[in-house]
């Protein structure tokens, strides 16, 4: 009952957006809570902030697959919540996290992996995995 | 002509969503590139992000008022462009930047301000200019 009270008066809060076509859309950035680098983004739906709120582990809604997501469910590399913020429009939310192995289906810490650097992009991680053998 | 073949080869990189029915949008993501700390979100269309690069200023695409929108117009608040990171998918833009005053409209240097503690979301952040004053 009191997740539920929470879940209700956080949501009064959220304003959704529609994106590709797909309504009810909360934007999720996410850091990680040791070092504050930002790992990913991706979108949320009404269920899967539930569910991320429910379990401490993130959650997401694949505009592509267009269907729930569990962070990590095919590369193991899950995401702890640690902390959540909401922005003053409330159509966006930050997300402090502990990431297990990297964030980025690429085999990256982040996605965030490419720097631009005059006219090129340039790559300013290390792999921390091997997307071949992870996504099998 | 420089410029503008590295913005071919990053719009070459880049996928644009819909967002709200407005098509060809890229999230963008700032950071502080001192303290690492996430102050704001927002979409940015081919001219802003073309601006943005151009001047070393952050321009953005406002999906509420349909219309440029250079960061700082109305209240000052300018965004210095330091570092430009694009992530595995291509939709999304991290750039790190030296914000002058407070991102957030509400008067707070980061729109995250308000954490999720239990059942409520707690303000975290002292206001670091009066709303009242700067947008007249």
């Amino acid at each position: 009952m009191q997740l539920e009270m929470r879940m209700n008066s956080l949501f009064d809060e959220l304003k959704a957006r529609v994106v590709d076509g797909i309504d009810g859309l909360y934007l999720a950035i996410v850091q990680d809570s040791g070092s504050d680098e930002v790992l990913m983004t991706a979108f949320m739906n009404r269920e899967s902030l539930e569910l991320t709120l429910e379990t401490g582990v993130m959650h997401y809604y694949s505009t592509n697959r267009r269907r729930l997501w569990r962070k990590g469910e095919s590369s193991g590399n899950t995401q702890e919540v640690v902390e959540v913020y909401v922005d003053c429009d409330g159509d966006a939310l930050l997300f402090k996290v502990k990431q297990k192995g990297g964030a980025c289906h690429m085999g990256y810490r982040s996605c965030f992996y490419r720097r631009l650097d005059e006219d090129e992009l340039k790559t300013t991680q290390e792999r921390v995995f091997n997307p071949a053998e992870v996504y099998t």
